[in-house]
């Protein structure tokens, strides 16, 4: 048995649902934030729930929950949930502002927060291969919304862009497809639902990782983790004792003089990204291969949360046939 | 009791909501329609219902169901809540993708059509005095999102920004203002659900009716019945049989130039715009006056349907004291 | 001794001056009309004051004053400056919305009405050789501003960018460089002052007469007057009875590719332009001829108000030395 | 009485006008500068002529005046309307083209430059208050002129849609707006007169202040005033010696989020930011407030030029019934 | 053997090149045009070099030829190649501007017009099932280019990202992919070397065809083709006598909602587009077929020009077996 | 005699040429670089090959040539032409896609690489009198293309806007106009074929050197070194051991703000911009003149590859009467 907590009450799991009539479901005028565990402890939850009330100010959704009250409430659902060691916990938290004025009847007013609970491994499914095969990102004709006009800061429901742009990569050749949107001027923005990063080698074999994030996608949780890491890595080969990491703006052509490119996002942490439309990423021999601070960044990550993060991935993969993952349409 | 329809049951209308694990919850991954009727009779349900598989086409949603089937449907789901003449039918079809593969267990897999219908005396709610006051509309400091970003004829739930919308206007002194947002241009799309008109007369006394429809916004049912209503008036004042009507590009500096302007949508049929940012519309002593042609077409809507529209819509304002319009955010 | 009208008050000329506290100086801040005469009469009065109106109200000055009262003023301007037959009167009317409340001691308060008139051939000097030879249209590096940012379509003394053009335009070889500025798609919007119009033949031989304004640019009175004078001119050669004309955007190639081209202003009505960016107008033989449709209806016009506006100008132009036109920066 | 200096006499102030001919009433083709002194001391100067000769060459006006001649004249300008301790001096000076070649009887030739000096106390009437409760800054539909169609860096009178943003602001409910526009791209560019600051804190509780201008903006003598202020604060409650400040390009979303926010003018210096859009502006219990890096800056300010700046506008506002800011529209 | 002609000479096709050191070759500063006959005689090969001549003007290649001395050598070359009935020739003109200053040893100075001829059917090899199957066009990340930064009606060599175009399609799944060419608003521009139709039918049944050349492409020579085949077909189904044509603006929206779509160009004159990125154009049971208006424009063209064009291109199929497109990457 | 290298072979330099079936003549499709030597000896050969590689990844030509194999050639075909010690060696390295599909017979299929050698001289004919009187930069109304249309760090030969902005520019007045291309923002992006460099010093006297180049411009191999070079300097006058250099968009504004500015491109290195639009460059009495800055990073250069390269450019001069440069249309 499953249980959510829905507007001060802790229901059974098929209580998590919303009106047809809530403004969530009319304007897609809901933010949330979803998270995951390691080893069952809930990772940079804080940072979660900091953004999510970043996100309610944004929409103007007259909230009236502390973000502490809301941090023991996401708690209390990851214990009600417990069902072993065999998995990992995902919280999902939605905030809506509520039904609308035009029915009045059934549904009572007011902000409606959702705290749901689900295993980890449900969103990861078939995620493990991509570890080794590395992910073809794909620029869709789909650009990424401009920030005036639907901040992608905003954790929001308002998405409808980022399936078309998941229909329109399911599309290509290949199976590892994955969108890396455009903004208006031509920069990567972000995939639908993960941030990209890229690892860039100048003429004297400085290395830098340089996260795409100006303005025109969502401040990762992931992303900003990738910061603590870069300065806990080593390197014989590169020759440095910690990565510098930082944001640009990065053109098609950036990416393809790449050393290595990846995703982050919270379920998944890291996957690395090997060719972009096709096109080998990376130089002479390393081209296409996964790429050596990748791998560093993700075995510090790994360290650091005592869970071998590609290993249980991949070992949830064995357990399933064909499962789709989140980012393929079918 | 109410009722409503999903998937293919009949169920009480407490049943009328979505997983928070649904697409439609998830990106704002549904389409949609919101009908009237006159006298109990469904008006132009048909058109609503080619516009809505317009919409899914778009979306690319995997829908099995014909649009003979979903007409059926609608008609017994009004009828199923026939209770008494008080009241006009609001039927309100939503068709989203279905659950996403991250979540595999409470739910089960495919699209989801649910139709309900509930009072529309709700929507209109305090619209009433709204038919002798005009509205005035305000040019809000968000842009309608480009058609090539998430193209505008489809009626979809991710709208987030409409809401922004409404919000920022209802910052706006006075309380009868609604939101035009212009497009990236300049040129006046639509409010957040409603279209726009104007009433143009050029130096030599020609009159037009001028819909601001060309492309950035929805293509509205009741915006094309304005289409075949000015074919049927006839005025002795402006000295025409029928008057005629285009699309056109519009500014800010155009609408105040107009003699009139209204807005259009299928609840509230047609509503005077008497001023726009404050600025009466109209000429001499006609400005911020209710216009001629827009009581003429209102008239004759009227006469079409049987029904008197402003005095149903007032009546019903009477019966309640405060309601607020849903373009009104509080 | 030349006089003007200012709040009421018949003036000497030396009273043609604004406060430097007052909002038209501070911003800008004000609207205005110049108007020409034929044979002492003034043309078109009546528009140039109906799109004063328009201009006031877009700004929202608080004029009180009605379009009647101020149509008398004009005319008592002009006649008490009738100094004879031998010149033309140009009135200019200035509204500005008045001194700025940081400014409280020297200057009163609210809008300010100014009527001046002064000689037409002081504007025409140096412009009958035009009419021969033709003006070079140069397509500057700076852009008309877009009517969402600053319509256009208001007759404002907001305007540096028009000054920016023309003296960009001054440092191209040559001395009949005239700026034509495109909007932001590229389309030809007006030059700093007057608007541009070209003759296009299609594959069958039929001719029409295509005017740029679509938005991006003033709507001029002259320009206004070309549509009626279209309706007024028989050809034999092209073979029709009235010219058609409208109104479309035009791209760079498309003015190549014209058979003639001209722009109108008040003040010279039409001037010929033979080519752009140095690259001669028209077809073949006609290539960077004066146009015949421009003749036509340069000739009809002259015809209409009884003044042979050619003739009238290049005269001028004989008392002058080296008169500069307002289009060429010194 | 008072006193000016036009082209290189001293006159009375009632001959601080320019004619309607002169080029600056045409176009808007005017530069200028507007000074503010301290206990007499005229602040900045230099930077302001410095800024002034900038302006004078990006529009090429033919200015034979040295910026020391110029300097030697605004001293000299405040020298003669000396009227005791009572006011500071607030110098205006004004470099036009001079009259058009349209007109060439009543006025003579060239630049004209001129120099006036009234009370501060007119401009900043009636903003003391603003001191204690803050300003809310609203987005405008109104968006700033970008950079390559009016270079906002050079400060002129062509500036109209600044007039219509504060147009725009005053008919938002409440009396302490003032307007913030937005550029093309989404980001705060500045007030009609001010620029915009805000105060940012990272999740490792770093601060910074942030100055929104980044190309699309006037650069301010007192924002770049705010650079120099920042190294000289000390804070025991954030726990810096001076505080880092940058220059960053700002959206909606990051000003929602930060701890303060503050506009710079001249005038007034620095008046807190609030609210933006009715939102209060900083985190927990600090939302809403007048920050604590904005009161150290103005303190040292303060303290730098020996003049207790808030206190200095408040008691003047004391003398003062309702004095309208030139930001508000009537 | 095959010959061409060069600068004044027949020479043999081996001479069919460019130096390297051609403005062509250094700028892609070349203009062109590709003709192709019917039963061996040329089609339209005037209004091929018009547009040829409006090309030339447009980059300013001092050309001294004329026009009909260029038809003269054209005819001249299509006879030199007279290689029997069993093909059709296809002309290439290319106008370059000749070698650059910055080599001026071994090449000679001034324009350079090549005339060359080759079989049609190589062209066109691999087409012939399109004719049944139809193409599904596809909207590439890449966007057509501005006219005002590059003139789409100018016909130039200058097209690399045609190419990138092709390549991006060429990575979807399946092999009938074209890629169609969004412009800066999202309006459907062309494909890389084809014009796009589609047919629209309004909700009173009323039927058009609709051409989605709107100053962002290639005003084609089969594109105006369509124009007057649409006077001469009749049809009993649609009950029109001729089917109205219009140019218009098109959104991937209303392609999905179209009755039928096609291609045209010069080598295939015209193919059917049964969908667009994936999704079926037309409605019901009509959806995915070639559609009516389409046959009988092509049948209606065959007849005019004696030749059954698409029985042609299949019999030139049969001959090859995996012939690959021009718009087919490899 | 000189020698070129195709596909494997020295031939002739009158076999530099390429097939007008050869996709580089039908879409521009082929990426290049200029090289020049100093002393004979190739300068950074290595860095324009890595350049060339990233631009074949990009456009995707399936080279099979390693970036080592490529070097060897160049060495090979600069000693082939080896005529003594009077001139330097301008290599031009060519990859192109190859004959397209559409033509099988004439051609082998597969990318050509061509390398071939002229004398540097030729290309800087008559540029040894601007080292004295310096460039004046001009802004044409043709813009760069945005990364995202056509990349611009891909150095390829689809440049006809590159030609029309040089023919635009020749129409200005003067003899030493160079284009200075603004991207889509108002940006100074680069000259057809050259970066752009400006000095600027602010409020406290320190001085800055400012690439232009972000995102928008060519990668320059002599940029890159601009960045070497300035750690070497050391200047008195300014007060610093070696020069800031830093990457910024530049403005119009402050391009005349600036205290000097230069190209640089590799057959020329360095060249001054005394003047922006006929605005001399620099403050004070240093206005117009070559810049100090400019002066040592040139000196340094030549010191650093042991050619005085003003002098040498300048002694070529002497031997030409009248030779055009590259970017002077005629």
């Amino acid at each position: 048995m499953r249980y959510i907590w829905k507007n001060g009450k802790i229901l059974p799991e098929s209580e998590a649902h919303v009106s047809v009539y809530d403004s969530a479901m009319m304007f897609g005028d809901c933010v949330f934030e979803m998270t995951r565990s390691f080893n069952g402890e809930q990772f940079k939850l804080r940072e979660h729930l900091e953004r999510l009330f970043r996100s309610v100010k944004y929409v103007q959704i007259p909230l009236e929950m502390t973000i502490d009250e809301l941090e023991t409430v996401c708690l209390q659902v990851a214990e009600a949930n417990n069902h072993g060691p065999d998995d990992e916990h995902r919280l999902m938290i939605n905030v809506t502002r509520g039904p609308l004025a035009i029915y009045t009847d059934v549904v009572s007013t007011g902000p409606t927060v959702t705290v749901t609970d689900f295993p980890l491994r449900w969103t990861v499914a078939g995620m493990g291969k991509l570890f080794e095969r590395g992910i073809n990102a794909v620029i869709p004709s789909q650009r990424a919304i401009p920030a005036h006009l639907l901040n992608p800061k905003v954790k929001c429901r308002s998405r409808l862009h980022y399936m078309m742009a998941n229909i329109e990569v399911s599309r290509f050749k290949g199976d590892n497809n994955w969108p890396l949107l455009l903004d208006e001027n031509g920069h990567a923005a972000e995939s639908s639902g993960a941030n990209f990063f890229c690892v860039q080698e100048n003429n004297r074999g400085d290395v830098c990782i340089v996260s795409a994030n100006i303005g025109n996608a969502l401040e990762g949780i992931s992303q900003n983790y990738i910061f603590e890491l870069a300065k806990q890595i080593k390197s014989n080969e590169y020759g440095f004792d910690s990565c510098p990491v930082k944001t640009m703006p990065l053109t098609v052509q950036d990416i393809y003089s790449a050393n290595e490119a990846f995703f982050t996002a919270t379920p998944f942490c890291m996957l690395p990204v090997t060719s972009l439309n096709g096109v080998p990423i990376g130089k002479g021999r390393w081209a296409g291969h996964i790429g050596r601070i990748y791998t560093q960044l993700l075995d510090k990550w790994s360290e650091n949360v005592g869970v071998d993060i590609k290993a249980q991935i991949q070992a949830w993969d064995k357990g399933k046939q064909d499962g789709p993952s989140p980012y393929q349409f079918k």
